[in-house]
């Protein structure tokens, strides 16, 4: 934390580059390769001039750039630190070269994270928050963006300290009671308050621990697979599905195009499409080889479009019934613009009425928008408000399932009038456990530190 | 010019999003989507703060993402309008979100290069230093950044500047002439020094005109076809002279990979390999097809690497030579390693001593150096410094072209004594066409403007 650090925080290819600076040589460091020494700039001031390299053999100054540098002062920056951003023109040459004459004049590669991690090293923010940053940068539709703005607000902090309070509240009682358990028979009458905040406290991290499923399939998007016989109009439905999907700003596109071609945002929730398309070669080989794949691809699968154009078999649907059992299955009836076709009835089996059906013509593009609200209904996501907390981190999830198991052990102990200081003592690692959520009042490893903050792009 | 446009400034991916508006609504748009006023915001000064959404649906504002807006004001700006940049998480959803509320709110989108073109109609730099810009973006090397740089900081807009001055010059010795020639028998003894005017300009554009050829091959990268039989290590050396040409970002690369692949820069100019790697497929057919494949590559390079590792015949040297009468061609002794091959002669024929010859190991690396420098030299690029002016726009090129013409004409009329009033109409054409490279003084078509500004990205 005493050397300077910088890198490129835009991607390459831009009209703009932006290269960011942060530590205690930041300004001075600047000054060495700009127009004018701004070692004693203004805080949140903009300023115009020339990136400049001495070149030994001219003898005189070769301009890099002309360039638009931020100043941002210590503690009131990102980092905590004196820093600054380069605005220059978005060359590879021009950037590599700023790049490298800020490493001549002393500063360093900043690594994957690490102005967040000085940020949070800086407390302007705790662990929670910090991979909020990952995961709003990553986010790509409505309710991705909702629940990292809301983690990067602070609300899952606040939810944190709140248990935190009343862990304390608990421990505290628990110490009352061994004051005073010398004296009289007062135990077993004060269990009852301690197992009902106990309680509150246990079903409020089991909220938590489970908002982590919905967190999971938001965040990679929750799979959905496309099966049925050939020509039943699986690839015209998947096109007409993904067509309608296009985000506004075209330049954003390019980079994108390999993940959001086969995903769909329906109200703000991403789903994503497991290629089935091993189904469709398989045509002409056995038939069971073609059912194995289907399976497998439903496997993997959360919600399973079932896609029909004809009237099933009743081994057909004991088959899909069967394979689908924890899966939401959602039947359609396609080509209803052929007459012949639209009175399939899918009576063979009864327990098919309590599954969702969908007419449609993927053609014709006819109930396309009735399918996305089945598909969303499917899905059972909860309606997220921007004070919700969904979990979405796997290191996030394991400190909370370990205050969960330990949790468990408090809830027992005190049911089982197990000794005060022996219930403490699980008490603690609870909040052990919390602790570690945003890393507050911790000493964390560079390890720990290490394993958060490589996910992050550099430049963050 | 009166509506107010914003577009994203930055590649999409990275950690930070740049997006710019400009115009003269653009701090009162600004101020409806972020949580602070900044209509009356000091110029050159950053403001923290959120932008957010109105949520009918919640009745309160979502937020979309906590900013840094830097303002600048009219006429101190790129554009010299009223302009802000908003530094926004590098999120897809974020940077499409926060463009959509400001054209919700009266942005328009903006058009390739509309900032850039902004800039020049309200008079902040010419149509030279306009292309430059584009130009600079898009170097990748020192030598184009070197000539990019030096046309934005106006020394090809002061050149032809000084050349007008001259011209006008002449113009008036000319009126003069016309004003005495009912007088005295002066004109012949004048024309001798409006000549020597009309010759100096000629020279000076005739330069200018030239150095498009080494700005086009500095721009593309020079062409540079490897050549030679099967098996002579031609691989393995191109491998060789790209292994060492790594960019130092190592974030820069992957956008750039396809280009940097095949090409090596060389005291800071590109060559480009062009591929000869149907040479390499027809071993196997009838030899006269992989000749003439080879020769094709001949055709387009500039220069040609003709790679051996044993004593040519003469048949191929006279070949080789025919071949490229108007290449720079470099012979390489390849696995000088191995001893049999140190004492290849290249006898056969005379012709052959002016030509540079190297003596590699592309195995063990042995003189790739020296070879590096051979083919620097075989370009015959001019040591660049920062006044050179090279031309490397078509359009500059061909009203440089056509200034040319036009002087040529007026050179003639002197040397024939034409009248000064038919000369003068010719020196008049000259003007315009040099006026037409910096756009200032004429009123330009849209088409004009169109054709310009549509090779920008987007958000310049």
């Amino acid at each position: 934390m005493n050397d300077t650090i910088c890198a490129l925080a835009t991607a390459p290819g831009g009209a703009l580059g932006i290269i960011r600076i942060s530590g205690p040589q930041a300004l001075e460091i600047l000054s060495h390769v700009f127009t004018k020494d701004l070692s004693a700039a203004e805080p949140n001031t903009i300023h115009y001039g020339h990136i400049v390299e001495y070149d030994a053999a001219s003898q005189h100054q070769n301009i890099i750039d002309e360039v638009l540098v931020s100043i941002f002062r210590a503690p009131h920056s990102y980092t905590g630190e004196d820093s600054a951003e380069i605005s220059c023109h978005g060359s590879r040459y021009i950037l590599n070269k700023v790049i490298e004459l800020l490493i001549q004049n002393g500063c360093r590669m900043a690594n994957p994270g690490e102005y967040t991690q000085r940020a949070f090293l800086n407390g302007k923010m705790d662990l929670s928050q910090a991979e909020a940053v990952a995961d709003l940068i990553a986010s790509g539709n409505k309710a991705t963006h909702q629940i990292a703005m809301s983690q990067l607000r602070g609300h899952f902090s606040s939810e944190l300290s709140r248990l935190r309070e009343q862990l304390l509240k608990l421990t505290s009682l628990l110490e009352l009671e061994l004051d005073f358990s010398d004296h009289e028979d007062l135990e077993f009458a004060d269990r009852s308050e301690l197992l009902e905040i106990a309680n509150k406290i246990n079903n409020r991290i089991t909220t938590l621990t489970h908002s982590f499923e919905t967190g999971l399939a938001l965040k990679n998007g929750i799979p959905v697979a496309l099966v049925g016989k050939t020509n039943v109009g699986k690839s015209t439905l998947l096109n007409r599905l993904l067509r309608d999907d296009r985000a506004i700003v075209s330049s954003v596109h390019g980079t994108t195009r390999d993940t959001i071609e086969d995903t769909i945002d329906v109200n703000g929730v991403t789903f994503r499409f497991i290629d089935t398309a091993g189904i469709r070669q398989t045509t002409d080989e056995v038939e069971q080889i073609g059912i194995n794949r289907t399976y497998a691809a439903i496997g993997k699968a959360r919600i399973i479009l079932w896609i029909v154009d004809a009237e099933p078999t009743a081994e057909d649907i004991q088959e899909i019934l069967e394979r689908c059992k924890d899966k939401s299955l959602i039947i359609i009836k396609n080509k209803i613009d052929i007459t012949t076709n639209s009175n399939i009835s899918l009576t063979p089996d009864l327990r098919l009425k309590n599954i969702p059906t969908v007419e449609i013509s993927a053609k014709q593009g006819t109930n396309i928008d009735k399918l996305e609200r089945a598909i969303f209904e499917s899905a059972n996501i909860p309606e997220l408000s921007e004070q919700d907390i969904i979990v979405t981190s796997a290191r996030q999830y394991q400190s909370l399932v370990s205050a969960h198991d330990n949790l468990a052990r408090v809830l027992s102990g005190l049911e089982s009038n197990l000794s005060g200081d022996l219930v403490s003592e699980d008490l603690r690692l609870v909040l052990d456990d919390l602790a570690n959520i945003t890393g507050q009042g911790r000493i964390l490893t560079n390890e720990v530190l290490g394993n958060i903050f490589t996910h992050f792009c550099v430049g963050k």
